[in-house]
């Protein structure tokens, strides 16, 4: 009984999603769903790319959190349209929470939505939101061993942003580990490996999105 | 529905942590739950409470993990016996889990329980697994931001161990913002600020454990 439920949560999640997909397509909005673990850069990176891009690609963001508007104010500040989605403990966002997040955004003015999902490995990666992309950020300071130990996430992403790479020097993190792990998973994943913090290695990922959005 | 299968799901767990509890209980045996994102340190913290508490306090660990069995490999090398569970995708540990690994393990030769959630700052909170102490990570790179954005944990757990204090000169961490949050959430959580990798602040945390086993 349990798992039916559970299969009907997510067959319910991907018809939203695809109703979500099917509105933005339409109007010729690409869309992105990050996620991470908590503290591993998501809004830093936002912050950067907005403040990069914004003036040529118009842009909105939904940010997810359990509790608080922090991450949404941050955003704020940097002059772009966001509505803060809270989860209220809830472990990931769903296509059904986006739907309504969209309503709030004005979408007939922008080519770019960057959804930021609830700071979590785990879960947001099995609902699909309507993206395009979905891109898994992992830091230096969490471990080159993540991947392995949280492969449903690095399979199901399209993009691996590798963010904190100015604390390479101060950690045990092996790169040539960690690209190895990728291709075993994913051989098909774009890694940029970035620093949002100190600037460092952005413009790789400020040209893919460029070209995403075209 | 949906909320009465949670529910049913949240209740039956609360009575298998009841049973491990009881059986721990009676063998004298005191339990830790250690909680964090993925990549707070974890792992390390173990590594160095095993190598330092051994030869004083009998101890066991189980391991939990979506998938691989690094972590109880790295364990093992210690000396100490380790189950792994790998939940095959699953965000946390439950108490049946927990029960099933108890069973491989050599309850009556140990005084010290030591079990590492799956790396998760959210889900683990809800489960009860049967544990004397909820310990959560939390690590300096991950921002001081995060008791206030994952509440539930932070609420919940009775220790705080602050991780890769030897961070804290490189990042942004803001250690006043941190104490006041922490002490807003639950004014009951103790503290301990510690690098397991440079080995910082760790008696403290090895004496609050001599005093819990007793």
């Amino acid at each position: 009984m349990q798992i039916k439920v559970v299969s009907n949560v997510l067959k319910a999640n991907e018809d939203m999603a695809e109703v979500n997909r099917k509105l933005l397509q339409a109007k010729g909005i690409k869309v992105l769903n990050i996620i991470s673990s908590p503290g591993a850069g998501k809004t830093t990176i936002l912050e950067r790319t907005i403040d990069a891009l914004k003036n040529e690609i118009p842009l909105a963001v939904i940010e997810g959190d359990l509790m608080t508007s922090k991450d949404a104010e941050r955003i704020e500040q940097h002059g772009v349209p966001v509505v803060q989605i809270n989860t209220r403990g809830g472990c990931h966002l769903d296509a059904n929470m986006v739907n309504k997040a969209m309503a709030e955004l004005p979408l007939d003015e922008i080519k770019l939505l960057i959804i930021e999902n609830v700071g979590n490995l785990v879960c947001p990666s099995t609902f699909d939101l309507g993206e395009d992309v979905k891109i898994v950020v992992l830091s230096v300071p969490e471990g080159d061993d993540k991947p392995l130990k949280y492969p449903t996430t690095f399979k199901k992403a399209d993009v691996c942003l590798l963010n904190k790479i100015d604390f390479l020097f101060y950690s045990n993190f092996n790169l040539d580990s960690f690209y190895k792990d990728i291709e075993s998973l994913n051989d098909e994943m774009q890694v940029f490996a970035i620093s949002a913090w100190k600037e460092e290695g952005m413009e790789e990922w400020y040209n893919y999105l460029r070209k995403l959005v075209g």
